[in-house]
C-alpha cells in the first residue's frame, strides 16, 4: 500500500490532472481547495465541455460512473471523483489537514455541515437548473422534472436561511476556523449566482460572510487560475 | 480546541448517545461502525419513531436542521448529523482509523466509494420509498412526487449493476479493505430488501459480497446490539 504523503513535494512539476469545467461550481470547490492548499502548481486542467454533454460520453464515464465534474486523475492513473473525497486527498497529502479537521469533533462537525451545505443548498441549486430552467441545453437535459426542479430550488432558499442563522453564531460554516465546509456553501452561492437567485431578505450575516470568502484569494483567482493553467 | 482522542477509553460508560431507529438502513450504518470500532459499550440508543414523523418535530430539526437519522450527541451536546461524518468521528476516536483510509489515497478512494454508493445506489432507493410508495404513510409523506421516485428506483437497479462489476475485480467496494465504502452500499441492500427491490438478474458478484458481508458480526447483529441497548 502506498503512502503519497511520503512522496509530497510541493515544488514538483504537475502530476495531477483535473477533469474541468472552469465555471462550475462544484469544480469551483475543488479549485478553491487547490489554491488553499497551495497545491496549484502540482496540477493541470482539462476541460471537459459540459453544454457538449461530454461528461456523458463513455469514455468520460468510464472515469467516474456518475458523470460528473471535476474527477482528480492521479499520476498512476487513479481516478477520484466527489468533491469531498478530492478534498480528502488533497488534504491528506502533507499530512497536516486544514480543511478536513484534526481532531475527531472537527472532522464530525465539518463533514456534517459540508454535507449539509450539498444536501440543502448546493445539490438542490443543481436539481433546479437541471429540471427547471433550460439547463445545458435539450441535446443534454434528455429527461426533466420541473415540478422537483422547482421543490428543489424552494429547498435551496430555505437553506440559505439556515446558514444565515449558523453564520450568526460563528465565523465559518463549521465554526471558528475556515474549512471545506465553507467551500461548500461558497460552491452553493457561486451556483446561485450564475442562475440569479438572490439570498432571500434577511440573509445579512450569510452575505457578510461570503463578502468576506470573496475576499480570499483563494476564492477570488479560482477561474483566473485554471485560465492561467489552460493557456 | 478539545482533542477527543486524549480522552478516549473504550471501557468508560457510555457517553454517547445515537438518535435512532433499530431498523433503519442509514442507522445501520452508524451501528455497523460502531461494531467494526467496538464501540458499542460507549453509546446508548434513543429511539425516534420515524412512523410518528418525530424527525420532523421542531425539537428533533434543532438537533439536526435536515430532518434525518441518525444523529450522534457527544456528552458536551453537540450534534453530529450524517452518516459520514458520525463515521469520521467515530473512526478518528482511537487514532486508528480503519474504516475511512490510513493514506491520502485511501481516504479519497473510500470517500469517493461511499459518496457513489449514496449517490447511485442508497439515496435513490429512499427517494423512492418516500415519494412512490407509501413511505413513512400519508401523514408524514406530505408531499410525493411518484414519477421522480420511479426514477430514482431504476436509477438505483442500474446502481446495482455497477457495483456488481466493481465487485467482480476486487473484494471490497473500495479495494482490498473493507471500509466505510462497504457499509454504505450494504446500507442500500439493506434498503432495497425491506421493499423487495431484488437486485437485477446476473448481479451474482455484488450478491456473494452481501452474503459475506452479512456473515461480519458487525452487520448480522446490527439490530440485536441496538434492542439490548435500548432494553
Amino acid at each position: 500500500m502506498s503512502d503519497d504523503t511520503l512522496h509530497f513535494d510541493p515544488n514538483r512539476p504537475a502530476v495531477m490532472k483535473i477533469h474541468d469545467w472552469p465555471t462550475g461550481p462544484y469544480p469551483a470547490r475543488v479549485r478553491i481547495a487547490l489554491a488553499e492548499k497551495n497545491l496549484q502548481a502540482r496540477v493541470r486542467f482539462e476541460t471537459v465541455n459540459l453544454y457538449k454533454g461530454e461528461h456523458k460520453t463513455p469514455a468520460f464515464l468510464a472515469k467516474n460512473y456518475s458523470g460528473t465534474l471535476p474527477v482528480l486523475e492521479l499520476a498512476d492513473g487513479t481516478f477520484i471523483a466527489e468533491c469531498t473525497a478530492i478534498t480528502e486527498y488533497l488534504d491528506a497529502l502533507d499530512g497536516a489537514p486544514t480543511l478536513t479537521g484534526r481532531t475527531p469533533r472537527e472532522k464530525g462537525l465539518i463533514h456534517m455541515m459540508s454535507r449539509r451545505a450539498e444536501l440543502e443548498l448546493l445539490d438542490p441549486i443543481s436539481v433546479y437548473f437541471h429540471h427547471a430552467t433550460p439547463g445545458l441545453g435539450p441535446d443534454v437535459e434528455v429527461y426533466q422534472n420541473a415540478e422537483w426542479g422547482f421543490r428543489q430550488r424552494d429547498k435551496a432558499l430555505r437553506g440559505m436561511h439556515y446558514f444565515d442563522a449558523v453564520l450568526r453564531g460563528q465565523p465559518f460554516v463549521a465554526g471558528d476556523v475556515f474549512s471545506m465546509a465553507d467551500i461548500t456553501v461558497i460552491g452553493g452561492l457561486i451556483f446561485a449566482g450564475l442562475l440569479n437567485l438572490l439570498a432571500p431578505a434577511g440573509c445579512e450575516a450569510l452575505q457578510a460572510w461570503y463578502a468576506r470568502m470573496g475576499e480570499r484569494p483563494s476564492v477570488k483567482n479560482r477561474v483566473t487560475m485554471s485560465e492561467r493553467a489552460d493557456a
